[in-house]
């Protein structure tokens, strides 16, 4: 199992990335180009097989072991009044996910996908971003390492969600804080924000740019000042997914804002992640820009939870089958172009 | 079990559509506003959802028996050189849906639908479309009515696909019959023809709109002169759907510009429809304007076959799982937005 023992192992991990192997990316291009159907015909679904080729280390890639994470915690910032919900609703929402009842639920197990719910220390709230860090270092660091348990050998596919009132409020500072812009550009309506909690929030995230971008040395500073303990943890899953050659989906706004600052120091980062969707919150589309990623999926969601992760899995599983089980034209006694 | 006896029939059904149930539309929204999640967060699924309800007539609809279907068919045109493979892959590839091997059988697996193969008369091509119909009234009557009979009683959800050598060419002239433009608005490079065959083609478009477009009376005469076997029977399962109430996805390029003709006389022939996927083939985005449908999927797919519906079958599972599955903020004891 993944862990860093400090920042400076999590700082060197960030520079050290995994990259996939070439050969099997090139025997599985070589295999779509002999399956009975028009070269290229399957479009991004060819994409994807080729993608689970090369960091799985196999011609036929499999997808037997999906693992998703939902990791909550709370934020400080909410105080401020920046969410339509109140702060409880974190709480209650992890007893919802406990029993099976919310959104993440039935998409993980429509899609098939195991599912581990994460609370994070609900009963402290980090710090205030708008005047003081978020977290700690020794927190930051637990809630990455929180993070990495989940990314376990034997997943072959992970994604990682989240829950936090408020944490849009963080994402979009982090996003600011990675890839420039205004506050306003990264803020949006979350939830279902009115135009007064809107202005709050932007005030929020102008005053913790402000204060705490000075000092943003590196990715776990970064992470540390502007972030959260779901957002570090998210941050910590995706990385040592990649130390292990695990490819990733992406969910939403606050998932790819975890990477930001990882991103922002790194930008092959992203390499073993695809993109699920691109979500209705204002900020998610200029994000995945940033990341060099194409959405999967444009369903104007706006829920978090690594629902949009779970509602792509079906197309990596659609992707892998036709990989996987056509005929090739020699088989199936088809003629190729002429 | 719907069939048309005759042209008069056909038309008359095209002019008495069924409508989905309103009561059931909304209580499904209701529904959806009770659900442990931000009001209209889930987006697209939601809109999916209530769709569903409306045209199964219930509060929460289910997916129990997707049924698809795939018509093939040969083309007169075909001989002009408009298609990247030779006509004799029709067949070949018909034998290879038979065998399980097509992109189609993995893809039906993958969603869990059934499928039925439903070859049309492959050894008799159609009239060569530039110089003559495409078909008699007879022949096209027996089309639609083939097609007709996949649109089962039991079926809560029908996709229909295609293959057919060359049959880019009659829906480019179908799309331009129903809604206007020049053949080279319509015309794309099909399973992936060079510069000389879309010159080709283009010309056997020009052809087949002057010969035929004053005799196009109704949408009948509209799709036996320009259209084709495995066109017609699209045509014919899809409206035998909506007699039923039975809500259809719709795939690629050629299923849409099957319905192109029907659209053309009545505007609100598509309300049982949703467009799976915009493909990469040239006039299918313009086409979707036409019906007023948003896609669900942009994958970058050209293979037909139904391979986009398939694709989009487990959004629609996952927009009923968490329909039907989900906590309500009651159930669940979460606050709701202040």
């Amino acid at each position: 199992m993944i862990a860093f023992a400090d920042r400076a192992a999590f700082l060197a991990a960030l520079e050290d990335l995994p990259e996939p192997c070439s050969a099997s990316t090139m025997a599985a291009r070589a295999r779509q180009g002999e399956l009975t159907k028009p070269a290229g015909s399957l479009g991004r679904l060819e994409e994807i097989a080729t993608f689970m080729a090369g960091w799985q280390q196999v011609r036929t890639p499999r997808l037997d072991r999906v693992r998703g994470a939902v990791f909550a915690a709370n934020h400080g910032v909410a105080a401020r009044g920046v969410s339509a919900f109140p702060a409880e609703v974190t709480a209650q929402m992890v007893a919802n996910f406990m029993a099976g009842g919310a959104a993440i639920n039935v998409l993980a197990r429509s899609c098939g996908a195991e599912l581990a719910i994460v609370p994070l220390d609900l009963d402290q709230p980090t710090g205030d971003i708008a005047r003081e860090p978020a977290l700690t270092e020794v927190e930051c660091l637990a809630a990455l390492n929180a993070g990495a348990a989940v990314a376990t050998a034997d997943t072959q596919l992970l994604f990682v969600g989240e829950m936090g009132i408020g944490n849009t409020t963080p994402a979009a500072a982090l996003s600011a804080a990675a890839f420039g812009g205004d506050a306003a550009q990264w803020c949006g309506r979350g939830t279902g924000i009115d135009n007064a909690a809107l202005s709050r929030k932007i005030e929020a995230v102008d005053q913790a740019l402000a204060l705490h971008q000075g000092h943003c040395a590196d990715a776990l500073e970064t992470l540390r000042r502007l972030g959260g303990r779901e957002i570090a943890a998210m941050a910590g899953a995706i990385l040592a997914a990649r130390l292990q050659r695990m490819p990733v989906l992406l969910d939403g706004f606050i998932a790819c804002a975890a990477i930001a600052p990882l991103v922002a120091r790194n930008p092959q980062f992203t390499s073993h992640c695809l993109a699920a969707h691109c979500s209705a919150e204002t900020g998610h589309a200029q994000l995945l820009e940033h990341l060099k990623l194409e959405p999967l999926l444009h369903l104007g969601l706006r829920l978090g939870e690594g629902s949009g992760a779970a509602l792509a899995v079906p197309l990596i599983r659609a992707a892998l089958a036709t990989h996987g089980e056509m005929a090739t034209f020699d088989q199936a006694a088809v003629a190729k172009s002429r």
